[in-house]
């Protein structure tokens, strides 16, 4: 049986802390760290954006160099991204003066940043703030944690999901960060998933994969892709359950971590920015996941069809024109649509193609003076 | 010497008239026809909506099978999209009807619609009004014709090319209707195009496509593709002209036509729905114009870059983002972006991918809380 709970209770073995670092001029919370206190696995997915920020470069590099990581250091206010070679370096030093205060190796600090692109990254107030950080970690730390990784977002994302394998109870707590620029691999959004299961890594890279094709890379906002999306999953071991394996307990596992990342999406859609609206567009009788997929981020990604569903607008023909945008050669006589009321906060859209048996479900929100506002002031 | 003039004047030979025939419900003009006194030859582009509506798969069966062609009925109000059968065989009536009153075959008449979509056509009003449509056909007509095909649009978008062949003046007059659901490939836009120039098929088919690569599917106002756009030209060879074949009289032809076209989609893009801003997106040193042209309209078609625009705000890192998002492999240390002042109405974005020889100009106009407001109540 699983368990959700809407609120980030870290596993064991897990600590974090967040303060505020300077690199929001409002003075909020801008600088996380999460902290194993044994070596852990890890599991990531990046933005496919061919102009990464340079902590998604960092990682990749030690990702794929590296077996065992511990921390993973994020701040937000500064994306660090179109920094160049002096960004990827500062990037660099904050996991060595991170991992020094830790006593671990620089490789084992994951980095993550979220914010204006294109800007210097402030890296002499990390190094200041990182002492302060370092002392101030516990489990309760996840309170300011959470909260030091926003952006726009009104409110953290969070959550907890809980099973059991044989005696041994395993945890994964997950945190995330959204609003705008959300659109599918990936969105503008961190999350961070720490969990105590005893996992494989081939295990652990197979669920993270499955999860985020259905989760993350099925929520839209804006249609616009970050430079920063990254998705990050620890896992430490210390529930001491017997070991999971692409063979072995991995259904339990897999449904408890897609359960996880679906929360966290879902989440990011209801706080995204300006949104008036929760829109579930699900579509049935394709070909395949991807076809089924495609169509429904047509219709998500349509400005047309978002600001009808602001607008409380029947315009049905606007879903007819952007399941056609999407290249997939539906026949017009095959087509059924039905959309649910507009009046409600939360619309249904499903969408039948009559070609096959495969489906996908994407969630987005409406299109609104409120995003125009938000998204015309920021910087 | 080409001369451009910002008004419709039709070449010799061609006619046009506009009513109200009560298919939209404001009473405001909505039934156009334009004809040519002799058979003339056509040339079209429509959209590559998998879903188009019943007149382009009409025009596409006529253009298939036929070689002359004498008039184009156009309705705004209603697509007579995802109309089924029936649509279908309303448009194949109008044609129909329109070919009966003007002696000539209903395959020599094209049919062109714009409005909602997914509602049925009222064809008995078309029917009603065409006696009265053709009894005012009139050279004069085309002040009454341009109006007729508006949906959302402030004003008409019509222009006149006039240049010469030897001792004969070549005429080519525009007319379109744009602002909203405009994108690439093409935009809900309806452009016609008469000119009395005496041109091969082979060299008007060819100066039509290199027209509108570079012109109509160059701009966007929302990423959202239609299922109604039509750019036709019917040329009747009354200038008398020698012979424009695709390698004798050519470049000067096809230089007009690519004037009429690019004048008619800046006038669109000028008149996009709530548009504050011009936007003119240059995208030089690629490998191909095709991948310009997919850097330039990814960043056209970023909601955050178009507010950004909108709010003056100059947010560089949303286009370092959509360059990225194009999933052109673009270094980071090539990308050079420059932005002119973001207080002017023209904006200009220029960037350098320092891959290739080749470019591409996109032009798009910006996201305002007006265009939320016009589209949140259209129906």
């Amino acid at each position: 049986m699983i368990k959700l709970f809407k609120k980030a209770l870290l596993p064991l073995g897990f600590k974090a802390a967040g303060v505020a670092s300077g690199i929001k001029r409002s003075g909020k919370l801008d600088l996380a760290l999460f902290f194993s206190s044994v070596p852990a696995k890890a599991s990531a997915r990046f933005t496919t954006n061919t102009l990464p920020a340079a902590p998604v470069q960092l990682c990749r590099a030690y990702l794929a160099h590296g077996a065992s990581f511990q921390a993973i250091l994020a701040n937000s206010g500064n994306a660090n991204c179109f920094t160049g070679l002096q960004g990827f370096l500062q990037a660099q030093v904050s996991s060595r003066v991170a991992a020094d205060l830790l006593g671990i190796k620089k490789e084992a600090v994951l980095i993550a940043s979220t914010g204006i692109i294109a800007r210097t990254l402030p890296v002499d107030k990390i190094k200041a703030a990182l002492p302060r950080l370092v002392s101030m970690l516990s489990k309760q730390g996840i309170g300011q944690a959470k909260k030091a990784i926003l952006t726009t977002d009104t409110y953290a994302k969070e959550c907890t999901v809980k099973f059991r394998i044989g005696t041994h109870t395993v945890t994964l707590a997950g945190i995330a960060k959204g609003a705008g620029m959300i659109s599918p691999d990936m969105a503008t959004m961190l999350s961070f998933i720490f969990t105590d299961a005893h996992i494989s890594q081939a295990a652990l890279d197979t669920a993270l994969a499955a999860s985020v094709a259905k989760t993350f890379n099925c929520i839209t906002v804006d249609g616009c892709m970050s430079t920063n999306d990254s998705v990050i999953v620890l896992a430490n071991g210390q529930a001491k359950n017997a070991l999971i394996e692409t063979h072995k307990n991995f259904s339990e596992f897999s449904e408890a971590l897609h359960l996880v990342c679906l929360t966290l999406a879902k989440m990011m859609i209801r706080d995204a920015e300006g949104a008036s609206k929760f829109i579930e567009i699900n579509v049935t009788r394709a070909k395949s996941f991807e076809e089924a997929r495609k169509v429904a981020l047509s219709i998500a990604n349509s400005a047309l069809f978002k600001t009808a569903i602001y607008g409380e607008n029947p315009n049905f023909g606007r879903i007819v024109a952007s399941i056609g945008a999407s290249g997939v050669r539906v026949k017009e006589k095959d087509l059924m649509i039905k959309v649910s009321s507009l009046r409600k906060k939360e619309v249904k859209v499903l969408v039948s193609l009559q070609r096959g048996t495969q489906s996908a479900t994407v969630y987005t929100s409406d299109l609104t003076p409120e995003y125009i506002k938000v998204n015309a002031e920021y910087n």
